[in-house]
Protein backbone atom coordinates (compact mmCIF):
# COMPACT_ATOMS: atom_id res chain seq x y z
CA UNK A 1 0.00 0.00 0.00
CA UNK A 2 0.90 3.76 -0.57
CA UNK A 3 -0.11 6.45 1.49
CA UNK A 4 -2.31 9.15 1.06
CA UNK A 5 0.55 11.84 0.98
CA UNK A 6 2.51 9.64 -1.34
CA UNK A 7 -0.71 9.45 -3.88
CA UNK A 8 -0.64 13.38 -4.01
CA UNK A 9 2.86 13.68 -4.44
CA UNK A 10 2.59 11.03 -7.51
CA UNK A 11 0.03 13.27 -8.74
CA UNK A 12 2.02 16.46 -8.44
CA UNK A 13 4.32 14.90 -10.97
CA UNK A 14 2.27 15.80 -13.87
CA UNK A 15 3.25 19.49 -13.45
CA UNK A 16 6.11 20.06 -14.60
CA UNK A 17 7.21 22.74 -12.24
CA UNK A 18 7.22 19.81 -10.00
CA UNK A 19 8.70 17.58 -11.72
CA UNK A 20 11.72 19.87 -12.38
CA UNK A 21 12.42 20.20 -8.39
CA UNK A 22 12.28 16.99 -7.63
CA UNK A 23 14.35 15.23 -10.36
CA UNK A 24 11.02 12.55 -10.81
CA UNK A 25 8.99 11.90 -13.65
CA UNK A 26 6.33 9.13 -14.31
CA UNK A 27 6.47 6.18 -16.74
CA UNK A 28 3.45 3.97 -17.51
CA UNK A 29 2.33 0.41 -18.75
CA UNK A 30 4.41 -3.02 -18.88
CA UNK A 31 5.97 -2.71 -22.17
CA UNK A 32 7.00 0.92 -21.00
CA UNK A 33 8.28 -0.26 -17.86
CA UNK A 34 9.86 -2.95 -19.24
CA UNK A 35 12.17 -1.20 -21.03
CA UNK A 36 12.72 1.13 -18.51
CA UNK A 37 14.26 -1.29 -16.48
CA UNK A 38 16.46 -2.22 -18.89
CA UNK A 39 17.70 1.10 -19.39
CA UNK A 40 20.18 2.97 -17.52
CA UNK A 41 17.34 5.20 -16.01
CA UNK A 42 16.96 4.63 -11.96
CA UNK A 43 14.04 3.82 -10.85
CA UNK A 44 12.47 5.53 -7.46
CA UNK A 45 9.17 2.90 -6.98
CA UNK A 46 6.92 0.67 -9.17
CA UNK A 47 3.17 0.79 -8.43
CA UNK A 48 1.98 -2.64 -9.97
CA UNK A 49 -1.65 -3.97 -9.36
CA UNK A 50 -0.19 -7.39 -10.38
CA UNK A 51 1.74 -9.35 -7.80
CA UNK A 52 4.02 -11.17 -10.72
CA UNK A 53 5.93 -7.58 -10.71
CA UNK A 54 7.83 -8.79 -7.81
CA UNK A 55 8.80 -12.26 -8.55
CA UNK A 56 9.62 -11.02 -12.69
CA UNK A 57 12.22 -7.97 -11.50
CA UNK A 58 12.99 -9.06 -8.12
CA UNK A 59 15.70 -6.12 -7.11
CA UNK A 60 12.40 -3.75 -8.87
CA UNK A 61 11.29 -1.51 -5.88
CA UNK A 62 7.72 -2.90 -6.55
CA UNK A 63 4.35 -2.01 -4.14
CA UNK A 64 1.36 -3.76 -5.28
CA UNK A 65 -1.85 -1.75 -5.18
CA UNK A 66 -5.19 -1.88 -5.90
CA UNK A 67 -6.62 -0.83 -9.60
CA UNK A 68 -8.50 1.81 -7.78
CA UNK A 69 -4.87 3.49 -6.46
CA UNK A 70 -3.30 2.88 -9.80
CA UNK A 71 -5.98 4.56 -11.43
CA UNK A 72 -5.96 7.72 -9.25
CA UNK A 73 -2.53 8.01 -9.80
CA UNK A 74 -2.37 7.54 -13.56
CA UNK A 75 -2.56 10.38 -15.82
CA UNK A 76 -4.25 7.62 -18.73
CA UNK A 77 -7.49 7.31 -19.30
CA UNK A 78 -7.57 3.79 -19.15
CA UNK A 79 -4.65 3.02 -16.76
CA UNK A 80 -2.53 -0.40 -17.66
CA UNK A 81 -1.09 -2.95 -14.43
CA UNK A 82 1.93 -0.74 -14.15
CA UNK A 83 3.01 3.09 -13.12
CA UNK A 84 7.09 3.61 -12.26
CA UNK A 85 8.32 6.87 -10.68
CA UNK A 86 11.78 7.91 -12.21
CA UNK A 87 14.75 9.71 -11.43
CA UNK A 88 16.28 11.92 -13.91
CA UNK A 89 19.21 11.26 -15.29
CA UNK A 90 21.59 14.13 -14.75
CA UNK A 91 21.73 16.80 -17.47
CA UNK A 92 24.93 17.55 -18.84
CA UNK A 93 24.85 20.32 -21.26
CA UNK A 94 25.52 19.51 -24.83
CA UNK A 95 29.13 19.35 -26.43
CA UNK A 96 29.32 21.32 -29.91
CA UNK A 97 27.99 18.86 -32.25
CA UNK A 98 31.29 16.91 -33.39
CA UNK A 99 32.22 15.29 -37.12
CA UNK A 100 30.49 12.04 -37.77
CA UNK A 101 27.76 12.86 -35.56
CA UNK A 102 23.95 12.73 -37.04
CA UNK A 103 21.61 15.39 -34.71
CA UNK A 104 18.41 16.49 -34.41
CA UNK A 105 17.38 19.59 -34.11
CA UNK A 106 14.08 21.15 -33.00
CA UNK A 107 12.61 24.43 -33.07
CA UNK A 108 9.58 25.02 -30.34
CA UNK A 109 8.29 21.57 -31.10
CA UNK A 110 5.39 22.33 -28.65
CA UNK A 111 2.67 18.77 -29.09
CA UNK A 112 3.26 16.30 -26.57
CA UNK A 113 2.46 13.49 -29.08
CA UNK A 114 4.70 15.20 -32.10
CA UNK A 115 7.42 15.24 -29.50
CA UNK A 116 7.16 11.70 -28.68
CA UNK A 117 7.14 10.47 -32.00
CA UNK A 118 10.17 12.22 -33.02
CA UNK A 119 11.98 10.81 -30.24
CA UNK A 120 11.16 7.29 -31.40
CA UNK A 121 11.58 8.25 -34.99
CA UNK A 122 15.10 9.15 -34.14
CA UNK A 123 15.77 6.46 -32.31
CA UNK A 124 14.94 4.06 -35.39
CA UNK A 125 17.19 6.51 -37.62
CA UNK A 126 19.83 5.99 -35.21
CA UNK A 127 19.95 9.73 -34.79
CA UNK A 128 23.06 10.16 -31.92
CA UNK A 129 21.43 13.22 -29.97
CA UNK A 130 18.24 15.82 -29.76
CA UNK A 131 18.77 19.09 -29.29
CA UNK A 132 15.61 21.11 -28.60
CA UNK A 133 15.02 24.68 -28.00
CA UNK A 134 14.05 25.59 -24.77
CA UNK A 135 10.31 26.29 -25.47
CA UNK A 136 9.93 22.38 -26.97
CA UNK A 137 7.86 20.33 -25.26
CA UNK A 138 9.38 18.59 -22.12
CA UNK A 139 10.68 15.52 -22.68
CA UNK A 140 9.16 14.57 -19.42
CA UNK A 141 5.99 15.38 -20.15
CA UNK A 142 3.84 12.45 -19.69
CA UNK A 143 2.33 12.21 -22.87
CA UNK A 144 5.49 12.83 -24.19
CA UNK A 145 7.04 10.00 -22.41
CA UNK A 146 4.03 7.53 -23.32
CA UNK A 147 4.59 8.37 -27.39
CA UNK A 148 8.21 8.04 -27.40
CA UNK A 149 7.58 4.17 -26.68
CA UNK A 150 10.81 3.68 -24.92
CA UNK A 151 12.97 5.51 -26.94
CA UNK A 152 12.80 8.36 -24.40
CA UNK A 153 15.36 5.84 -22.77
CA UNK A 154 17.67 5.74 -25.41
CA UNK A 155 18.07 9.02 -27.25
CA UNK A 156 19.47 11.65 -25.22
CA UNK A 157 17.18 15.08 -25.51
CA UNK A 158 19.30 18.29 -24.51
CA UNK A 159 17.46 21.79 -24.31
CA UNK A 160 19.58 24.68 -24.79
CA UNK A 161 19.70 27.90 -26.88
CA UNK A 162 19.81 26.35 -30.43
CA UNK A 163 21.21 29.71 -32.15
CA UNK A 164 24.01 29.58 -29.54
CA UNK A 165 24.71 25.80 -30.50
CA UNK A 166 23.94 25.79 -34.32
CA UNK A 167 26.44 28.69 -34.06
CA UNK A 168 28.87 26.81 -32.43
CA UNK A 169 28.22 23.85 -34.82
CA UNK A 170 31.30 23.42 -37.65
CA UNK A 171 28.17 20.25 -38.84
CA UNK A 172 26.04 21.37 -42.19
CA UNK A 173 22.80 21.99 -40.65
CA UNK A 174 20.12 20.99 -43.16
CA UNK A 175 16.39 22.96 -42.42
CA UNK A 176 13.18 21.95 -43.51
CA UNK A 177 11.45 24.92 -45.10
CA UNK A 178 8.71 25.25 -47.53
CA UNK A 179 10.89 27.45 -49.20
CA UNK A 180 13.86 25.15 -49.40
CA UNK A 181 15.11 22.83 -52.20
CA UNK A 182 13.22 19.88 -53.15
CA UNK A 183 14.89 16.35 -51.83
CA UNK A 184 16.23 14.63 -54.59
CA UNK A 185 16.64 17.83 -57.15
CA UNK A 186 19.84 18.57 -55.97
CA UNK A 187 23.38 16.55 -54.88
CA UNK A 188 23.32 15.31 -51.30
CA UNK A 189 25.85 12.81 -49.98
CA UNK A 190 23.58 9.94 -48.74
CA UNK A 191 23.23 7.91 -46.67
CA UNK A 192 24.71 11.39 -44.84
CA UNK A 193 27.23 10.49 -42.32
CA UNK A 194 26.99 13.70 -40.25
CA UNK A 195 25.16 16.53 -40.07
CA UNK A 196 22.37 18.75 -38.07
CA UNK A 197 18.63 17.85 -39.17
CA UNK A 198 16.62 21.24 -37.69
CA UNK A 199 12.50 20.97 -37.84
CA UNK A 200 10.68 23.95 -36.90
CA UNK A 201 7.57 24.51 -34.96
CA UNK A 202 4.56 23.08 -35.95
CA UNK A 203 2.36 26.30 -37.46
CA UNK A 204 5.52 29.16 -37.53
CA UNK A 205 8.35 26.87 -38.65
CA UNK A 206 11.92 27.45 -38.09
CA UNK A 207 12.71 30.90 -36.43
CA UNK A 208 13.86 33.56 -38.19
CA UNK A 209 16.52 33.42 -36.45
CA UNK A 210 17.80 30.19 -36.98
CA UNK A 211 17.94 30.65 -40.92
CA UNK A 212 21.14 32.52 -41.53
CA UNK A 213 22.70 29.35 -39.38
CA UNK A 214 21.09 26.66 -42.02
CA UNK A 215 23.64 25.45 -44.51
CA UNK A 216 20.85 23.71 -46.87
CA UNK A 217 17.36 24.53 -46.63
CA UNK A 218 15.32 21.31 -47.87
CA UNK A 219 12.00 21.09 -48.64
CA UNK A 220 10.17 17.78 -48.98
CA UNK A 221 8.67 17.67 -52.35
CA UNK A 222 5.13 17.85 -53.01
CA UNK A 223 2.81 16.06 -55.60
CA UNK A 224 -0.43 17.28 -54.13
CA UNK A 225 -2.38 20.45 -52.62
CA UNK A 226 -1.54 19.83 -48.81
CA UNK A 227 -0.44 23.14 -47.65
CA UNK A 228 2.46 21.40 -45.03
CA UNK A 229 3.22 18.22 -43.34
CA UNK A 230 3.14 17.70 -39.95
CA UNK A 231 6.62 18.42 -38.34
CA UNK A 232 6.73 14.87 -37.41
CA UNK A 233 6.15 13.44 -40.29
CA UNK A 234 8.31 16.48 -42.31
CA UNK A 235 11.38 14.54 -39.97
CA UNK A 236 10.40 11.24 -40.83
CA UNK A 237 10.51 11.74 -45.25
CA UNK A 238 13.66 13.18 -44.42
CA UNK A 239 15.47 10.79 -42.49
CA UNK A 240 14.50 8.54 -44.83
CA UNK A 241 15.64 10.30 -47.52
CA UNK A 242 18.95 11.05 -45.76
CA UNK A 243 19.41 7.32 -44.61
CA UNK A 244 17.97 4.68 -46.71
CA UNK A 245 20.06 3.40 -49.70
CA UNK A 246 18.87 4.76 -52.67
CA UNK A 247 16.45 2.60 -55.04
CA UNK A 248 17.91 -0.03 -56.90
CA UNK A 249 16.77 1.50 -60.42
CA UNK A 250 14.60 -0.99 -62.93
CA UNK A 251 12.32 -2.99 -60.34
CA UNK A 252 9.43 -4.37 -61.25
CA UNK A 253 6.19 -4.95 -59.07
CA UNK B 1 -28.87 33.37 -32.36
CA UNK B 2 -29.37 29.99 -32.52
CA UNK B 3 -32.07 27.75 -30.26
CA UNK B 4 -31.32 25.89 -27.45
CA UNK B 5 -32.73 22.32 -29.37
CA UNK B 6 -30.44 23.78 -32.31
CA UNK B 7 -27.17 23.59 -29.90
CA UNK B 8 -28.42 20.12 -28.52
CA UNK B 9 -28.67 19.01 -31.82
CA UNK B 10 -24.88 20.00 -33.08
CA UNK B 11 -23.76 19.06 -30.18
CA UNK B 12 -25.33 15.11 -30.89
CA UNK B 13 -22.95 15.22 -33.81
CA UNK B 14 -20.17 14.41 -31.45
CA UNK B 15 -21.51 10.65 -31.73
CA UNK B 16 -20.72 9.29 -34.53
CA UNK B 17 -24.38 7.11 -34.69
CA UNK B 18 -25.52 10.36 -34.71
CA UNK B 19 -23.50 11.81 -37.66
CA UNK B 20 -23.93 8.60 -39.59
CA UNK B 21 -28.02 8.81 -38.90
CA UNK B 22 -28.07 13.11 -39.80
CA UNK B 23 -25.42 12.78 -42.68
CA UNK B 24 -23.73 15.93 -40.92
CA UNK B 25 -20.56 16.30 -39.25
CA UNK B 26 -18.43 19.27 -37.75
CA UNK B 27 -15.66 21.37 -39.08
CA UNK B 28 -14.15 24.13 -36.30
CA UNK B 29 -11.74 26.85 -37.02
CA UNK B 30 -11.40 29.93 -39.51
CA UNK B 31 -8.51 27.72 -41.90
CA UNK B 32 -10.49 24.95 -42.02
CA UNK B 33 -13.72 26.29 -42.91
CA UNK B 34 -12.33 28.66 -45.16
CA UNK B 35 -10.78 25.25 -47.19
CA UNK B 36 -14.20 23.74 -46.71
CA UNK B 37 -15.63 26.90 -48.46
CA UNK B 38 -13.43 26.22 -51.31
CA UNK B 39 -14.25 22.42 -51.99
CA UNK B 40 -17.41 20.70 -53.64
CA UNK B 41 -18.69 20.09 -49.91
CA UNK B 42 -22.31 21.56 -48.99
CA UNK B 43 -22.37 23.47 -45.59
CA UNK B 44 -25.38 23.66 -43.81
CA UNK B 45 -24.78 25.99 -41.54
CA UNK B 46 -22.10 28.24 -39.85
CA UNK B 47 -22.02 30.20 -36.74
CA UNK B 48 -19.23 33.08 -36.06
CA UNK B 49 -18.35 34.84 -33.05
CA UNK B 50 -17.11 37.22 -35.77
CA UNK B 51 -19.72 39.17 -37.94
CA UNK B 52 -16.96 39.71 -40.67
CA UNK B 53 -17.56 35.97 -41.96
CA UNK B 54 -21.23 37.05 -43.34
CA UNK B 55 -19.31 39.65 -45.84
CA UNK B 56 -16.38 37.61 -45.99
CA UNK B 57 -18.22 34.54 -47.66
CA UNK B 58 -21.53 36.46 -48.55
CA UNK B 59 -23.40 33.41 -49.64
CA UNK B 60 -22.49 30.74 -46.59
CA UNK B 61 -25.27 30.46 -44.22
CA UNK B 62 -23.05 31.81 -41.33
CA UNK B 63 -25.42 32.92 -38.09
CA UNK B 64 -23.56 35.11 -36.01
CA UNK B 65 -23.23 33.76 -31.98
CA UNK B 66 -21.41 34.87 -28.91
CA UNK B 67 -18.67 33.32 -27.76
CA UNK B 68 -20.19 31.49 -25.08
CA UNK B 69 -22.12 30.17 -27.50
CA UNK B 70 -19.25 28.71 -29.76
CA UNK B 71 -17.90 26.99 -26.60
CA UNK B 72 -20.69 25.51 -25.77
CA UNK B 73 -21.07 23.96 -29.65
CA UNK B 74 -17.66 23.01 -30.05
CA UNK B 75 -15.40 20.60 -29.51
CA UNK B 76 -12.38 22.11 -29.15
CA UNK B 77 -10.65 23.32 -25.92
CA UNK B 78 -9.93 26.51 -27.02
CA UNK B 79 -12.97 27.38 -29.88
CA UNK B 80 -11.68 29.54 -32.44
CA UNK B 81 -14.46 31.89 -34.31
CA UNK B 82 -16.02 29.43 -36.45
CA UNK B 83 -17.94 26.16 -36.54
CA UNK B 84 -19.59 24.66 -39.21
CA UNK B 85 -21.76 21.96 -39.54
CA UNK B 86 -21.15 20.28 -43.00
CA UNK B 87 -22.96 17.43 -45.47
CA UNK B 88 -20.92 14.19 -45.70
CA UNK B 89 -20.73 13.73 -49.26
CA UNK B 90 -22.81 10.66 -51.11
CA UNK B 91 -20.87 7.63 -50.54
CA UNK B 92 -20.20 5.90 -53.84
CA UNK B 93 -18.93 2.48 -53.34
CA UNK B 94 -15.30 2.16 -53.95
CA UNK B 95 -14.06 0.62 -58.12
CA UNK B 96 -11.49 -2.05 -58.47
CA UNK B 97 -8.20 -0.23 -58.07
CA UNK B 98 -7.26 0.63 -61.69
CA UNK B 99 -3.77 0.42 -63.30
CA UNK B 100 -2.44 4.34 -63.15
CA UNK B 101 -3.59 4.87 -59.70
CA UNK B 102 -1.74 5.43 -56.30
CA UNK B 103 -3.81 4.01 -53.51
CA UNK B 104 -3.67 4.25 -49.49
CA UNK B 105 -5.22 1.32 -48.05
CA UNK B 106 -5.37 1.43 -44.18
CA UNK B 107 -6.21 -1.72 -42.17
CA UNK B 108 -7.39 -1.05 -38.46
CA UNK B 109 -5.76 2.28 -37.60
CA UNK B 110 -7.80 3.14 -34.51
CA UNK B 111 -5.92 6.69 -33.46
CA UNK B 112 -8.42 9.61 -34.69
CA UNK B 113 -4.76 11.62 -34.82
CA UNK B 114 -2.67 9.11 -37.07
CA UNK B 115 -5.69 8.54 -39.32
CA UNK B 116 -6.32 12.87 -39.64
CA UNK B 117 -1.91 12.75 -40.16
CA UNK B 118 -2.35 9.78 -43.03
CA UNK B 119 -4.94 11.75 -44.75
CA UNK B 120 -2.90 15.12 -45.40
CA UNK B 121 0.31 12.83 -45.90
CA UNK B 122 -1.71 11.42 -48.62
CA UNK B 123 -2.70 14.59 -50.02
CA UNK B 124 0.88 15.80 -49.65
CA UNK B 125 1.64 13.01 -51.88
CA UNK B 126 -0.87 12.88 -54.04
CA UNK B 127 -2.41 9.51 -53.55
CA UNK B 128 -5.53 9.25 -55.63
CA UNK B 129 -7.84 7.73 -52.49
CA UNK B 130 -7.83 6.30 -49.69
CA UNK B 131 -9.64 3.21 -48.85
CA UNK B 132 -9.86 2.13 -45.26
CA UNK B 133 -11.07 -0.97 -43.56
CA UNK B 134 -14.57 -0.47 -41.65
CA UNK B 135 -12.49 -0.41 -38.10
CA UNK B 136 -10.55 2.36 -39.04
CA UNK B 137 -11.53 5.32 -37.26
CA UNK B 138 -14.34 7.32 -38.80
CA UNK B 139 -13.12 10.18 -41.25
CA UNK B 140 -16.09 12.45 -39.84
CA UNK B 141 -14.37 12.21 -36.21
CA UNK B 142 -13.86 15.78 -35.55
CA UNK B 143 -10.32 14.81 -33.75
CA UNK B 144 -9.55 13.03 -37.26
CA UNK B 145 -11.32 16.17 -39.44
CA UNK B 146 -9.09 19.06 -37.47
CA UNK B 147 -6.13 17.03 -38.41
CA UNK B 148 -6.51 16.73 -42.01
CA UNK B 149 -5.74 20.02 -41.81
CA UNK B 150 -8.42 20.47 -44.74
CA UNK B 151 -6.99 17.67 -46.89
CA UNK B 152 -10.49 15.97 -46.15
CA UNK B 153 -12.14 17.79 -48.43
CA UNK B 154 -9.41 16.57 -51.39
CA UNK B 155 -8.84 13.26 -50.32
CA UNK B 156 -11.50 10.12 -50.95
CA UNK B 157 -11.52 8.37 -48.06
CA UNK B 158 -13.64 5.21 -48.63
CA UNK B 159 -14.83 2.63 -46.12
CA UNK B 160 -14.70 -1.23 -47.08
CA UNK B 161 -14.09 -4.85 -46.83
CA UNK B 162 -9.97 -4.79 -47.52
CA UNK B 163 -10.08 -8.40 -48.03
CA UNK B 164 -12.14 -8.28 -50.72
CA UNK B 165 -11.28 -4.92 -52.17
CA UNK B 166 -7.41 -5.64 -52.40
CA UNK B 167 -8.36 -9.52 -53.33
CA UNK B 168 -10.81 -7.51 -56.49
CA UNK B 169 -7.49 -5.55 -57.92
CA UNK B 170 -4.74 -6.16 -60.43
CA UNK B 171 -2.64 -3.78 -58.76
CA UNK B 172 0.58 -4.27 -56.57
CA UNK B 173 0.47 -3.92 -52.93
CA UNK B 174 3.06 -2.60 -50.84
CA UNK B 175 2.66 -4.04 -47.28
CA UNK B 176 4.74 -2.30 -44.80
CA UNK B 177 5.58 -5.33 -42.08
CA UNK B 178 8.56 -5.61 -39.85
CA UNK B 179 9.56 -8.76 -41.31
CA UNK B 180 9.32 -7.34 -44.75
CA UNK B 181 12.52 -6.66 -47.19
CA UNK B 182 14.34 -3.67 -46.22
CA UNK B 183 13.65 -0.62 -48.82
CA UNK B 184 16.68 0.12 -50.89
CA UNK B 185 17.60 -3.30 -51.06
CA UNK B 186 15.58 -4.79 -53.57
CA UNK B 187 14.35 -3.38 -57.01
CA UNK B 188 11.73 -1.06 -56.95
CA UNK B 189 10.42 1.06 -59.86
CA UNK B 190 10.69 4.72 -58.30
CA UNK B 191 9.06 6.99 -58.83
CA UNK B 192 6.08 4.47 -58.38
CA UNK B 193 3.18 5.11 -60.94
CA UNK B 194 0.92 3.23 -59.64
CA UNK B 195 0.00 0.23 -56.54
CA UNK B 196 -1.66 0.31 -53.62
CA UNK B 197 0.22 1.14 -49.90
CA UNK B 198 -0.83 -0.97 -47.07
CA UNK B 199 -0.39 0.16 -43.87
CA UNK B 200 -1.37 -1.67 -40.46
CA UNK B 201 -2.73 -1.24 -37.18
CA UNK B 202 -1.01 1.13 -34.96
CA UNK B 203 -0.22 -2.23 -32.23
CA UNK B 204 -1.50 -5.35 -33.96
CA UNK B 205 -0.35 -4.81 -37.81
CA UNK B 206 -1.52 -5.55 -41.20
CA UNK B 207 -4.34 -8.60 -40.29
CA UNK B 208 -3.40 -11.96 -40.98
CA UNK B 209 -6.15 -12.18 -43.40
CA UNK B 210 -4.64 -9.45 -45.85
CA UNK B 211 -1.37 -11.18 -45.66
CA UNK B 212 -1.77 -13.59 -48.60
CA UNK B 213 -2.71 -10.34 -50.90
CA UNK B 214 0.56 -8.41 -50.36
CA UNK B 215 2.51 -8.44 -53.30
CA UNK B 216 5.78 -7.30 -51.89
CA UNK B 217 6.49 -7.00 -48.32
CA UNK B 218 8.57 -4.10 -47.43
CA UNK B 219 10.50 -2.80 -44.31
CA UNK B 220 11.72 0.55 -43.38
CA UNK B 221 15.32 -0.33 -42.33
CA UNK B 222 16.04 0.33 -38.86
CA UNK B 223 19.36 2.34 -38.20
CA UNK B 224 19.00 2.37 -34.03
CA UNK B 225 17.23 0.45 -31.47
CA UNK B 226 13.27 1.46 -31.26
CA UNK B 227 11.32 -1.75 -32.00
CA UNK B 228 8.66 -0.24 -34.53
CA UNK B 229 7.50 2.76 -35.73
CA UNK B 230 3.82 5.00 -35.90
CA UNK B 231 1.83 3.86 -38.53
CA UNK B 232 1.45 7.60 -39.85
CA UNK B 233 5.68 7.99 -39.89
CA UNK B 234 5.64 4.21 -41.41
CA UNK B 235 3.40 5.54 -44.80
CA UNK B 236 5.52 8.82 -44.45
CA UNK B 237 8.97 6.89 -44.73
CA UNK B 238 7.46 4.87 -47.35
CA UNK B 239 5.41 7.62 -49.22
CA UNK B 240 8.44 9.78 -49.67
CA UNK B 241 11.15 7.14 -50.38
CA UNK B 242 8.75 5.91 -53.39
CA UNK B 243 7.64 9.41 -54.91
CA UNK B 244 10.67 11.22 -54.58
CA UNK B 245 13.47 11.02 -56.76
CA UNK B 246 16.37 9.25 -55.92
CA UNK B 247 19.42 11.25 -54.95
CA UNK B 248 21.74 12.47 -57.48
CA UNK B 249 24.96 11.21 -56.31
CA UNK B 250 27.89 12.80 -55.07
CA UNK B 251 27.12 15.51 -53.30
CA UNK B 252 28.56 17.17 -50.22
CA UNK B 253 26.97 19.81 -47.96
Amino acid sequence: MISKSELKYIQSLYHKKTRDKEKLFIVEGPKMVGELLESHFRVRKILSTVPDWTSRYPTAPVTVVSSELLGRASGLKTPHEVLAIVEMPEIIPPAPAKAGRLILALDAIRDPGNMGTLIRLADWFGVDQIIASTDTADRYNPKVVQATMGSLFRVPVHYTDLKDYLGRSSLPVLGALLSGQPLGSFPLPVPLKEGIILIGNESTGIHPDLLPLITQAVKIPSFGQAESLNAAIAAAVLLGHIKIPAQVPGGTL
